[in-house]
């Protein structure tokens, strides 16, 4: 792996150019694309029936996984095998068979060689003042980190916006299309037809998403180029597997872990990380609160295939005892720097909470419930003065842009109630928001948006449309939002509502909610339960914008469903364990897996076996059904135009009675 | 309480007039109300902290749980009262302290009196069809039930035209008033300040529900009259409480229970029931396909304070063994009759599945899933004949309006899929259901429509939309709808998006899903699982409607939340042992549950906490803040003044750089 990296190096120097080069470049390259399938594996980290595929393309290896079906049997007996289905995967290496890893060394610094082909990074001795916390596990090469050159900017936005396509660009290219080679790739066919069939472009509702075919590592750069999506990948994480977060790709989620000064280890918070990718997380933020922060990070950055998100003013706040107004800009921006060093792909900065807004929230139901923004708003009335975060901007952007860490801006005057939903406080903090956006952009640093919160389902897309308006299309990253404040214990379904369709409606990445809101601090199952109810939002999102590649996971599952192949709907759906755990409840054996029915109906009842029964029927009857139909029809046209006008209300002796 | 039953059966009497006289006496009578209170209780089968109140008027006794909450600590120390939560209590006589029930004699009868009282039914001998069916528990008195004296119609459709207020729509309209006397009563003043604070009626998307600030009994009447909401209660479920289904009331959740051949007993069938209306199921159907449907029907209809539904078909196929195409118009007949005696309140018939849409389900990717409908598929195919439901349905009509069964007319052609959503098979047989609906009417028999399913978020409007138009606005009663098929184990949550969207669209029941959908019988603990999502789902419905009655619970929790009232946020909520259980996995101590933070944040970082800070703060500045607001707020609109016209796009150089 490591051998390869170098070679890919190299070739990434050539791709350094234009893009119209780089692009015709990869046009060829999508032509010759080859498959190389890792050998089985059923290991403990793994899904069942599913192994750990790339999809190779000049030297980019981009990981899939792949779902093995059992055959179709057809009414005479026949057996029609079933093409595997392939699904994105965020679990990393750790699911490779071939990988042979451990956490205390990290995973392999994939991105490395790319990022120094580029040849605008320098390496540089680790900042003195983070020597002190530096964890022993993962002390790297002499203490080194990478940051860019002076007067560099190393941002995926700023090649973007220069015309550049970088690896990065197409590794997402090749992950959005599911390992497509092209649109005339393995998956079209199918998808195609499911596309004519529910014709998802023409019916229902859609709200500006352009989402195209084929995703190409061009629409990429243009995307990141324009802001409308970000590609969060710290030059010092190059462990991280490119993923791409806009509303014309594939909608993504997040999931928070972390430890608190009352809770939780490095070593569970690892693995609740590793679990989290695992189930489907496409990034992670690191709340940890408490002790050893620095270190809990390493681990977590170091042992990460995904993006990492952190909010530094939690841990500028552990450096001065907790007394939010002790912060000054200096611990701050040191803060910065320490987690850029480390490797943080993207930071939540409430930058948005100006001291003329506190006083916007003093009359709410719940105040300031986001911990960020409470944090700045004493700050702010504690020195009555404008927020650090606010004034000190620019500053903050030349930080980003040397080490490639999104912007996440974050909410801090949110809603924590369904009572303070889209209050003027909120809205003021949004303009706010849109404004440093722009600064941002202006400096080529990479930016999307944080939403609520607490948001009733008939203001939700005010959220929304404010958000594309004020924030010029940057990515809106919402929490939820929870659509109710009546179900402590069930708010990762008060909010999956929410999340479901705010990301219809547009937003980028869902943040996750777990049953523990409000209550706990999430454990391992509950993080499982977190991520998967908003990767099912996250998908029906993309069935409701017309992804062309969400509904072929949805017909295969469908398709087993009807066909009793009771093991494929198990392992083509989102948590396989427990599918079958559920079903083994009532019907164990192993042969009633292979039965025509279930426990629901009983032998004798089975709708599914019935219409069998049916199709048979009406193949046998085809020409007379047929004629039927017709028959059928021209008489329902017929009552309806006698009827048409006595639709509405008391339609007494309306009626025909022809049909008794 | 029998005694109170008759006094009542004589002032009904007096009520059987027009309603012009009746709705006077109702304005007078609620200006009067009383509540009588239970003693506390905080027995098995009840929730922490509530108790069972009655509100009466008129001899009228409307039941609801009332959860008393703690104190507030003002900032001084000072401890200010928090008044009692009233909510919807489903959970009937059986959570009553006073009540010394046994499953074994069922609950008290305690509507007889007012349907006697009518002058419109006549007491039979049990159909002889029945006798050797007939549960030893539940012989009634001498073998009779009621049933509407020849050319009477007892339907409350049928009052309700005549213009007549039945002591069931003061009932449901005292129900759906959560108790408030009048437009001035207990808690009117707090939702009023709700909704001015939040302005429902004028922001966000609405759908054309018309909920009045106070439900009134002439109300309700003419809802019922237009056929826009339904009050199932057969006159032989004189134990049920009445409810009603539309959509300008609270939307309304089913449960589904019954056993199957292969699994489940009697007694865990009526506990189920018990268990889902403890939880707040508005209505139950009984599902049952196994041995003993009658018997188990029997149980569970003697014993429940809610509606029952079943499917007769399901029933009518076990008495030919299982075999579609021997069913008959009279097996089907005798089965009506005998649920209807047992006093089943609506019946879900399937007589929009007719010959010529059969075919037209051939290509799907799941066919026909709805047992009924495919039962029905195959008789039509098999005879190669039209469906007797709908040849026959004003032969069903007359023996529904003999004892008022309401229709629950299904979906037998409901997409078991997403890529089967809104499709041709489906719509035809809505166009029918539509046509049905005009007869139904036409002999005033009450009527709700039957709704998917699977249908992707962008497709779910449209069924709400047709099935308005088509069916002049009968309720609709949806299954979800699903909103993905990859999530097996989790389809409570992707249908519960569906439902609480639907919901807010106009749907005025909605049925739930367990996690076990698709693989298995749900236990104990999936009902309650489903439950409690469909609660939320129908609650986020009612908040985006703009329910006047539905926010104060929401701000209630969001109150004790902020104020870090835990044990009264548990009781709030929707599961109040769930929540307590979360809480203590973090941390159990008692203390903890008075503690001012939570182990999410830890004692330092508790954003809550901050904002009390913040609030003290700000009045201590109050008057600067009110000026640093105003300088901020002209300084903002000045940016953006100048910034205008850059917002869209790479704003290159067009912020302005004086706010550093």
């Amino acid at each position: 792996m490591e051998e390869k990296s170098e070679v890919r190096g190299q070739k990434s120097e050539v791709r350094g150019q234009k893009s119209e080069v780089s692009s015709q470049r990869s046009e060829v390259r999508t032509g010759s694309d080859s498959d190389r399938v890792s050998d089985a594996n059923n290991g403990q980290t793994h899904l069942p029936a599913s192994k750990k595929i790339y999809t190779e393309s000049n030297g980019l290896r981009v990981p899939f996984r792949e779902i093995s079906l059992s055959p179709s049997r057809e009414m005479d007996g026949t057996l029609v095998e079933n093409e595997p289905v392939r699904v994105y995967d965020t679990s990393g290496p750790w699911t490779d068979p071939q990988f042979k890893g451990d956490v205390r060394y990290g995973l392999p610094p994939h991105r490395r060689d790319w990022i120094i082909a580029r040849g605008d990074v320098e390496e540089v001795q680790i900042n003195a003042f983070m020597r002190d916390v530096q964890s022993d596990a993962f002390t790297r090469d002499a203490g080194t980190v990478l940051r860019a050159k002076p007067g560099h900017c190393v941002t995926q936005m700023h090649y973007a916006r220069r015309g550049i396509i970088t690896p990065e660009m197409e590794f997402v290219a090749m992950r959005e299309n599911l390992g497509r080679s092209s649109d005339r790739g393995l998956l079209a066919r199918s998808e195609r037809s499911d596309r004519s069939s529910l014709n998802h472009q023409h019916r229902g509702e859609s709200f500006g998403a352009a989402i195209p075919e084929f995703v190409t590592p061009e629409f990429v750069r243009d995307e990141v180029a324009r802001g409308r999506a970000i590609i969060p990948n710290n030059i010092n994480h190059p462990e991280s597997e490119p993923m791409i977060i806009g509303r014309n790709f594939l909608v993504k989620i997040n999931a928070n872990i972390g430890n608190s000064a009352v809770a939780s280890s490095i070593e569970e918070e690892v693995e609740k990380m590793r679990w989290a990718t695992l189930w489907g997380a496409d990034t992670v933020m690191d709340l940890s609160t408490g002790k050893n922060i620095h270190e809990t990070r390493e681990w977590i950055i170091r042992n990460s295939p995904v993006p990492i998100g952190t909010v530094p003013i939690y841990q500028a706040l552990e450096k001065v005892n907790g007394k939010a107004e002790e912060l000054t800009w200096k611990i701050y921006r040191d803060t910065l720097i320490e987690q850029a060093e480390q490797g943080v792909d993207y930071f939540t900065i409430h930058a948005g909470v100006r001291l003329p807004y506190i006083p916007l929230t003093a009359k709410r139901t719940t105040g300031i419930v986001s911990r960020g923004g409470s944090i700045m708003a004493k700050w702010c009335l504690a020195h009555h003065e404008e927020s650090f975060l606010y004034t000190r901007f620019r500053e903050i952007c030349e930080i980003m842009r040397t080490y490639d860490v999104s912007f996440s801006l974050g909410d801090g005057l949110r809603p924590g109630s369904i009572a303070d939903a889209n209050d003027e406080a909120q809205f003021a903090e949004l303009d706010t928001l849109g404004e440093l956006t722009k600064i941002a952009w202006e400096m080529d640093c990479q930016t999307m948006i944080e939403g609520p919160g607490h948001v009733p389902m008939h203001l939700i897309k005010e959220n929304m449309d404010k958000q594309l308006e004020v924030c010029g299309e940057a990515p809106f990253y919402t929490l939820g939002p929870l659509t109710t404040d009546i179900a402590p214990g069930y708010d990762h379904i008060t909010s999956g509502i929410g999340a479901a369709m705010i990301g219809w409606f547009g937003t980028a990445m869902l943040c996750y909610v777990t049953p523990k809101e409000h209550l706990g601090l999430p454990n391992k199952q509950d993080v499982k339960e977190g991520v998967i109810t908003y990767k099912l939002a996250a998908h029906a999102a993309d069935l409701a914008k017309g992804h062309p590649g969400a509904q072929y996971r949805d017909n295969a599952l469908s398709k087993a469903r009807f066909e009793f192949r009771w093991e494929d709907q198990f392992n083509l759906g989102l948590d396989p364990e427990k599918a079958k755990e559920f079903h083994d409840e009532t019907l164990p054996a192993e042969g009633a897996k292979l039965a025509h029915f279930c426990s629901m109906c009983g032998p004798h009842f089975c709708s599914m076996k019935i219409t069998q029964d049916v199709r048979e029927y009406a193949e046998k009857q085809g020409v007379e059904a047929e004629k039927a139909l017709a028959v059928g029809m021209s008489e329902k046209a017929a009552e309806f135009k006698a009827a048409g006008a006595e639709i509405y209300h008391r339609p007494d002796g309306a009626a025909s009675g022809d049909h008794h």
